[in-house]
């Protein structure tokens, strides 16, 4: 007889929505379902959406296959041992404090596990995407913010206090603009999505001509987001092309920091800033492979564009729940 | 009846000298000695002296005492599983592919261990110096280069070819001058030894008044070091001071960078730079301790100065000796 197919639950707390998806072993997402995350509304309801959706989708394991548990992926600092958020100051009321492994595992009669969300999403990199079979790799994720999550010999590389790949915060220049965290020149500061925008913004705010806000719905200037740049850019548009190489250029320089202070086998880019493609892609790749210095005979660091898209952290809580840590 | 009193031989091959030391599991320095290194001489020559060196030393220990082995720091990159030399461009002919440990454990009947110069100082450090009692820290060392050794859950961080820990190569700025690996604004371009002497160089070729050159022997331009211009600013010199807060600033960008990627207990700074003192340590740890944002309740980075001094290969090849990777 063979042995039972074997399924997990991952679960992503979006800003948005609360992403779960039910994963194979391997490596197929066999049902869907998402909730409002309503972060306002605080834990409580947070609690019961994710228990929710985790009872929905192991009932939706075909039967005679196993589930073998619920991966979540959160907001915030999180203690995995405990499985407790340690710390996620102003996003959802009540949440820091929350034994969420206990409550989930209580109410959906499964084995539940909790990490950061920048460090699920490297576990699924690493199980499921463009880090697969790598034990040494970075994920970095460019959304509103900048993320990261470290693997190294196979396992999560933490810090001292939890705090490691803060990756947004490397500092790409000490004498840069000013970022949320107080320091000047953070990596943040020019390559997420919001900087992005607010780049294009400045240089419509000076009078320089450009067809961005052709590409925003409605024409306001308070809704030029990455997006519209990208567009713009594909277009041709000088200003947007000026801001997509300026974004390349402080990736790069933040890569190749990476590149020398970790040496891994691959870094891949995941989250909004993505969706420029190639545009971005290319010169990135050019500039970090050609800047990244190598012992001879050591292959290059490969720099990817995450293949799973907005699925990562569903595929990474799956992996956490698997107890993957790592492509291998 | 008490166990045996334990020594290690600890060695450090520099570029002008090989040192050695016996050193007691006590973190004493029993005995002392060394012989000019000699680069140009080849490789014969040196594991000869190192040898030779280890055999001394060795038979330098109390009678009743135990020898538990040797531990070597070697500059370029080194197999530390197989004890061989990977690779070490340009620097002592044939001594790329050397297997040190196989040499040297047969010549002087000791277990002997190798292990690349900058994390062999991070062992020291961990083991006898200001990490000590760390289990995740990083070493920083600022010479003629600039290296590194990062310690993460009490093991040093190899990576995916053995480079990680390329700490001279972190990038403070993309637009930055160039570095000998061919990418703009390393970190070493401004924290070396030799940069900070040529900066200075620079001012007086543009003609700004200095006092800089009195504190060279001869007052010759070729001559100026980062001794010449830490001596000026400690005497009051303007240029010599706007030099030395260059190089804090960009040694404290480094510094954060360092510290979100990894999130160490302490960064321990080493090397001849060290010697300017407070002039620099005060500056840079008030700069970076301000910038490195810490979890709430987290304890700040601790950035220190390391009190071993030159003597932190050897504490280190000790360290290694005797099975220490960290300070636990």
């Amino acid at each position: 007889m063979a042995a039972p197919e074997r399924f997990a639950v991952g679960i992503d707390i979006g800003g948005t929505n609360v992403k779960a998806g039910l994963v194979s072993g391997a490596l197929a997402v066999a049902a869907r379902a998402d909730r409002p995350t309503e972060e306002a509304k605080g834990a409580a309801q947070l609690l019961g959406k994710i228990a929710d959706l985790t009872k929905e989708l192991a009932s939706a394991a075909p039967s005679g296959s196993v589930v073998a548990g619920v991966g979540i992926g959160s907001p915030g600092f999180v203690d995995a041992s405990l499985g407790v958020v340690s710390d996620c100051p102003g996003k959802i009321p009540g949440w820091t404090g929350t034994a969420v492994t206990e409550e989930v595992s209580s109410a959906a009669g499964l084995p539940a596990f909790l990490e950061n969300d920048a460090k699920v999403i490297a576990l699924g990199e690493g199980w499921a995407g463009a880090a697969k079979g790598a034990s040494d790799y970075v994920s970095v994720t460019l959304g509103t913010g900048v993320g990261g999550g470290i693997v190294q010999g196979g396992e999560i590389l933490q810090g001292a206090s939890g705090t490691a790949a803060a990756l947004g915060h490397i500092c790409v220049d000490p004498d840069g603009p000013t970022c949320i965290c107080g320091a000047r020149g953070c990596l943040e500061v020019y390559v997420s999505t919001r900087a992005i925008g607010a780049c294009a913004v400045d240089y419509i705010m000076r009078g320089v001509e450009t067809t961005v806000l052709d590409h925003v719905e409605g024409g306001d200037l308070g809704d030029v987001d990455a997006r519209a740049v990208f567009e713009a850019a594909a277009a041709g548009d000088a200003v947007a092309c000026e801001v997509v190489g300026r974004t390349a250029k402080y990736l790069a320089a933040g890569l190749v920091t990476i590149a020398h202070v970790l040496d891994p086998e691959v870094i891949v880019i995941g989250g909004g800033v993505t969706k420029a493609g190639d545009l971005l892609l290319v010169p990135v790749r050019e500039m970090a492979t050609r800047l990244i210095w190598r012992k001879p005979g050591a292959p290059p660091v490969r720099i990817e564009f995450s293949q799973l898209g907005d699925d990562a952290g569903v595929f990474g809580g799956a992996a956490l729940a698997f107890g993957k840590t790592s492509g291998r």
